[in-house]
């Protein structure tokens, strides 16, 4: 039996960032967040949500318990497990009962369809690991579960032996497997391979298959495409491609290959590609790891245009310089400052910030030459817009500082009990009025914080809304050992808007200062010009 | 004219790093970093090696200048530019001339091969730009130099208008362009829409052809394949997949892919893959980039197992879970244990430093409860081997602090004539006998640094040799603020080893006064072990 190669039916997807995607080196969930995930993977519109592996650890199997009274929009939640142990231990076998006491619509199993494995690893021979698959499958499907069966290893197991690695699909299938995943588990596939054997399988099984791909030769999406454009209906992978070793197919990458450029339509009409980028985002933050900027469709820098040439172009037409319309995605067109850019670029952020500068280009120069000045001693105004601003302002007459530092002296101490402590003491001077305080704090930096407002507190009672979210020092030149200069990137928040400055010496304690010196200007400076915090 | 479509001819690596890669957001190299790199990537294999853009800005200008005393002994070095402005203005023209005077063996230029650019962004009819792209080219080749030709745009601009895309690529091959490489500028395009557009081209210029892809759609590595599969012999990418927005295609993965899997041979014997993962980690350091862990082939947890059911089987054969041998590319296996069985990584540690703790369980178990308390306090051993080293000699009763700190004071103060100073007074005690020294620095750091010096070198001289190379910050714990921890990484050297050690606290310089105390410590303690250094 075969398909009738249906290249225009809708794809489902399927994700297992909560399965598979836990794998990978550095990534932990608790029960919490994993719940979190799924109800945004629900309301993005994935078809199907892997929420583990109920009897492999307690964690799982709480998550399970727990999501049996969430009522998914969307999704069907599918539990993972592999085959039962032995195939003449079916009913018994505790592995596929803790499964079906997960309670969910859907259960995914894998088995090995590379004799490779089943032999070394099982120690089963051909017909009983083809017993092992059928009655496996079988057995869940008789108490009324959707049944996937992923195919593990199947391109290699294809590669050694074809017709081993079909069989065991069809034993799958023959117990009643409504999908069949084709899975390149040790990600070394190219995209022909998958073709060309996606095709076959497409001829041999009559389910609906689908493909599910790992990233070692960062070709998983390719492939996922490659299998979708050879007949596959299904794509399993990740949010953010997380998963062991290289990660698993990408799904924030596939999904709009899929649908904008080979034009497929998911399965879902309520898939949301609009909120792919805050998805992705709500996972790396959940995950407290670090945005990948450069993530295609989804990165903070996917749509960035820094170079000059392409950035007056991209103000003319942006379809000139961008593959896809990013708000479709969610995400958004940036221009960014830099030395490679000229004018434009300035302009541009300077027309963001409403100030025209066309009619005044003595003054861009002017402003050009001065970042320019600055970023070649390490200042860097892409993250630091606020300091950007201020600088810009300064040009214009618009701002002035709101106090000046008349002295400051930062002592750190470290005795032989181990005790360190840090103080400062700050004289600063505003509008002729002078106040000379002191505080203490963790280090010198937060001693630095802690002084400065106390000693802006009179004059600026606002200084108390302000608060420091994320503090990042970078070492300029690292070959310099102790001497490098140090770039410190503060932002900061008042609870409605937060904005980013920069601070860059030799002195990590003198950059910091200047970071946050620009921080409280700026929070100033808004104020007292009556707008709204926009940035 | 057409190709006689050849699947194994060998394949060229064009590298642009350099160039296209410095587009990238949050990247920027001195010359100095560029000169380094190009002396890594010539030592690798690559064939050619684009520098910059000559008369775009005075950095490129100057390392052009100073390349031109390097002896390189495998690569081409490529200057990149546009073609001239004016098709009627060409020996006059600046950038075409500034290529000329950089004095490369290659020049690149690119050129408008979609309508909708040579119309809208140069104002340029047809037959204007076809002429443009000639004679540009021509002007180049009649001073002798190797001329590739960047199609820009290829790919949207063929979907656009075939016969105009292939008119342009035709004008610069009667020009003598040597090569003709096609850009998906935009990054958009689809593996499957790069081959059959490659394979028009290769029927339509006789010259060789070749791909530059971006990764805006995760696609970038296998439109390269693709492009490869159906006759480029020439290919175009970066380093770790750096440059502007997603990244241009990455050659770290290209190269595998082509060699390994589709048994493609490299134009240099000298290819040297097995250095393909210290080149890559040699970049990242020198931009000050974090590597990526999970990078295909060369990232660090490319062959990394973690789930207990791999680990057993990887153990047993590793072609059950690798797709590749990982020393091919200078890579290797990890196994990740869990925190359960935390004894066999300290064990497999201790045992490269020829210390068995096999025989003392009691001590290996002291061992990983001392290093699991710290590294659950923000210390990280990877990347600090030095500094445990000595906390396993320590607990071995094989080391003692060679100094102890009585008392240190470390000032900062800046005043409001915006100068600062740091100044260190330092009291320690060496077998018995107290040393009280001050110094000062560009920074509390460098102060404590010059301070430590000052105090040893009469106990010590051998303190003189060393020199701090390397100074990493990060900050812990970004959402604390200026309250946040912070671990300091530092590099030193004695002109013969050099070994790295690590530092946390909230305060930065206890942080950083950590790392240079073991640091000596760890010189002190090699010196008088009798040992060579051969960390």
């Amino acid at each position: 039996m075969s398909h009738i190669m249906n290249t225009h039916q809708r794809i489902e997807f399927f994700d297992t960032t909560l399965r598979d995607g836990t794998q990978g080196e550095g990534v932990s969930l608790s029960v919490q967040d994993k719940l979190f995930i799924a109800q945004r993977l629900d309301e993005f519109g994935m078809d199907y949500i892997e929420g583990g592996w109920p009897s492999s650890n307690p964690r799982d199997e709480e998550f399970f318990n727990l999501a049996k009274s969430i009522d998914f929009k969307h999704a069907q939640l599918c539990a993972f497990g592999s085959t039962a142990r032995f195939p003449n231990k079916i009913e018994s076998d505790a592995n596929l009962n803790g499964l079906l006491r997960a309670e969910t619509p859907v259960i995914t199993i894998f088995g090995k369809t590379w004799r490779f494995h089943s032999e070394k690893s099982l120690g089963l021979t051909d017909a009983e690991n083809e017993e092992l698959i059928f009655k496996s499958v079988q057995y869940l499907k008789s108490h009324g579960r959707k049944v996937i069966f992923d195919a593990e290893h199947f391109f290699d197991g294809y590669k050694a032996d074809a017709d081993f690695a079909k069989k065991m699909i069809l034993a799958a299938e023959r117990g009643g497997a409504d999908i069949i995943a084709l899975c390149d588990t040790n990600g070394g596939s190219l995209p022909h391979e998958v073709s060309e054997i996606m095709k076959d399988v497409l001829s041999t099984v009559s389910v609906p298959v689908g493909i599910h791909a790992h990233n070692d030769g960062e070709l998983a999406v390719a492939n996922s495409i490659a299998a979708v454009r050879a007949g596959a209906t299904h794509v399993q992978g990740t949010m953010n491609g997380l998963g062991e070793r290289c990660g698993n197919a990408n799904l924030a990458s596939i999904i709009p290959n899929l649908i904008l450029k080979l034009k497929r339509e998911p399965m879902q009409e309520a898939l949301h590609l609009e909120k792919l980028t805050a998805l992705s985002n709500f996972v790396n933050e959940i995950l407290n790891l670090p945005s990948n900027t450069r993530s295609p469709f989804v990165g903070k820098s996917a749509f960035a245009h820094k170079g000059g040439i392409h950035v007056s172009a991209v103000l003319k037409d942006s379809l000139m310089y961008e593959h896809i319309d990013p708000t479709v995605v969610g995400n958004k067109q940036r221009v960014l400052v830099s030395d490679l850019a000229g004018q434009s670029n300035i302009r541009y952020k300077a027309a963001e910030l409403g100030v025209d500068l066309e009619s005044n280009k003595e003054l861009a120069k002017k402003l050009v030459d001065h970042i320019k000045k600055l970023e070649y001693e390490g200042y860097q105004f892409e993250g630091a817009e606020a300091s950007f601003e201020l600088i810009l302002r300064a040009e214009l007459g618009e701002f002035k500082p709101y106090f000046s530092v008349l002295d400051s002296r930062v002592h750190t101490e470290y005795n032989k009990h181990g005790h360190h402590a840090a103080h400062v003491m700050l004289k600063i001077e505003v509008g002729g009025e002078i106040e000379h305080t002191a505080a203490e704090g963790d280090g010198p930096v937060n001693a630095l914080d802690n002084s400065l407002r106390k000693a802006l507190t009179r004059f600026y009672p606002e200084i108390a809304d302000i608060q420091l979210i994320d503090y990042k020092v970078r070492v300029l030149d690292e070959k310099q050992g102790t001497s490098a200069k140090v770039r410190v990137l503060i932002e900061t928040s008042d609870g409605h808007a937060t904005w980013s400055t920069v601070g860059v010496s030799t002195n990590i304690i003198e950059a910091s200062w200047q970071a946050l010196s620009d921080s409280v200007n700026y929070k100033l400076f808004k104020l007292h010009q009556g707008n709204e915090m926009t940035v």
